[in-house]
């Protein structure tokens, strides 16, 4: 399947659910930080970029008819903390990229001690997102999402994950340390997408561990079709430099398994995604299976 | 007055609040996180510092009879944030510092992407902090302290500060331009410290003024008497460098008003920090009033 067969009442809620999700963040993140900082921060967010994680939490929030309100807070969030993240790997002590999203990255057009700041600051403004000053998402609503938020940015989640990353430059991890690699690195925070768009409503126990189990998949899945897009597509196509993986001597799916198994192993993955959808009892899963196949099927 | 002469009581205090936020953050910072992370999160926070940060934050909570857990908590947030603000701000794209607390800084004990990881992990603890897992603060006092804390670490507080201060290197700022820049780098989050401190209870709105503007007081002392004492100590003393200001031709009370006008000034500021007790309406602000004057005579 490609994106050009994909269902197209998708593709529109798709289209339009971008287009609000950049509005947010436009009026949210600031432009009147001092010293240079807002734009840097808005350089950073804005105009780029699939959000396929704020699309995963307003995805969910309709699936369980959550709190409208909230998921827009909670999709900003998540987007907050994966563009800072990207600004912070860009730079020269990490993967020192010059390339994001098609334009030059954040320390190349603004400096580096600009660009660590900035990132700085959209984490901080992640969890200010979660707790408008006027009290509207509610107290309980603000806390879970905060706590959800935090835990899959931290230690035990996307830093963790980048920690690893960076220790396993060179070295041959077997499929089981890289999986739990890519757990934390892209997975925690694609899965926190999923169980914080399911925080915005009522969920019952066993559908929120369906979703929880959906969103480890759509993770993986992510990063194995990152990997094979990696080795396959070019630098225009993906907006940011291809083959660097195997240039940085990466360890990758494709490098562990080659091309061919690769694929089946995201085709299997995927397939445990809709799986997962199916026993979640949800009445309306059909935007998130719609994701899940967008993610594994993606171009770019 | 010198430390020597302040009173026993709040010197024993001191050190008792100083080895319970020690005890809470070596429980709290993760001794497993992965590939040597939680090593340099803990090497950043542990063993060091005079805990400045938290102490404001117990004492407010002691006057105003506050929750004593939701005070250990956000008292270790507000220290996890300055702690990886140190960290990211010691890298050589910002102030290239060797030497911290007596140390090696972060980056040259475990290079400079552990740097950064480690600090922007730190940056998560503290949210996680604040919302623990078991709900034992409730969740009106968790969203409370997560948004204090998130705008005083952000782009209008501590990261806009920080901004500022990088774009006046070589600039002779007024003492008004002077003021606000540390408003926001020092200030916004000795300011949260004792906002926090008072959140933990419940505090009328002119008790709660009155500390705000005491928690401003003491920042701007802070910072008045860290650039005196830039000049005055040396980096023995300081447990880091000395003269970095003048070196780095960073615009300070001392260059801007010379070094005893910058000692009246702190003096000015002390006593509007003991006023605003005053005026409080507190019954108990005596550790309060020791703090402040503790802040403005230290000798590190």
């Amino acid at each position: 399947m490609t994106s050009a067969v994909l269902d197209q009442t998708f593709v529109q809620w798709r289209g339009a659910q971008q287009a609000a999700v950049e509005q947010a963040l436009s009026g949210w993140v600031p432009l009147d930080a001092p010293a240079g900082l807002g734009e840097a921060m808005r350089y950073a967010v804005l105009d780029g970029g699939k959000r396929l994680r704020p699309l995963l939490v307003l995805a969910t929030c309709e699936a369980v008819g959550g709190q409208a309100d909230a998921a827009m807070r909670a999709a900003c969030a998540v987007e907050l903390i994966h563009a800072y993240s990207l600004v912070h790997d860009d730079m020269p002590c990490m993967d020192n990229d010059v390339l994001r999203r098609g334009k030059p990255t954040v320390h190349v057009q603004f400096g580096e001690a600009q660009a660590l700041l900035a990132g700085d600051a959209l984490q901080a403004l992640a969890f200010e997102l979660l707790v408008p000053g006027d009290g509207s998402l509610g107290d309980a609503m603000s806390a879970r999402l905060c706590r959800l938020l935090a835990l899959a940015a931290g230690a035990d989640g996307m830093a963790g994950g980048q920690a690893v990353d960076l220790a396993s430059v060179g070295i041959a991890l077997d499929q089981r340390q890289l999986e739990a690699m890519h757990r934390r690195k892209t997975g925690a925070l694609l899965q926190a997408s999923v169980t914080m768009g399911a925080a915005t409503g009522a969920v019952a126990r066993d559908t929120l561990a369906a979703l929880a189990d959906y969103g480890a998949c759509v993770g993986l899945a992510f990063q194995v079709v990152d990997d094979i897009l990696d080795v396959t597509a070019d630098s225009a196509t993906l907006g940011k430099t291809a083959g660097k993986d195997a240039a940085a001597d990466k360890p990758t799916f494709v490098s562990l398994m080659g091309l061919g198994p690769a694929q089946t192993y995201a085709d299997n993955v995927l397939a445990r995604a809709h799986a997962a959808l199916d026993r979640s009892g949800l009445e309306r899963p059909g935007t998130l299976h719609a994701l899940a196949d967008w993610v594994a099927h993606r171009a770019s």
